[in-house]
């Protein structure tokens, strides 16, 4: 499978795990929304980052309101 | 193996080919850096719109100067 894990990249660098398993992340409004291999769905008000696919890991940054 | 492909997702709703058998995509400066597996490095000044990754897709879109 080829799924990834998403992590919110803290402004102190700190990486917080989001959702696991991750299949689609897609934009609603100004939220992504999240979508695991298992069906559930999570949203914030993020954007992504950087990806690293082979480590299976993706990065967001939480947007400032 | 679990890389992407990564396209541009054009205003008209069309995708163009960017780079195949993407591994990382990390932000540059306002650009975003891709490589791909074979080590192939190609710049854009994009955002991550989108991922699909059981479908091995990545969707950038193009920042307006």
């Amino acid at each position: 499978m080829c799924e990834a894990a998403a992590y919110i990249l803290k402004p102190d660098g700190q990486e917080e795990l989001f959702l696991s398993e991750v299949d689609v992340i897609e934009p609603d409004g100004d939220h992504l929304r999240l979508v695991s291999i298992f069906g559930e769905q999570k949203t914030i008000k993020a954007s992504i980052h950087s990806l690293n696919l082979i480590n299976h890991k993706v990065l967001l940054v939480e947007k400032t309101p």
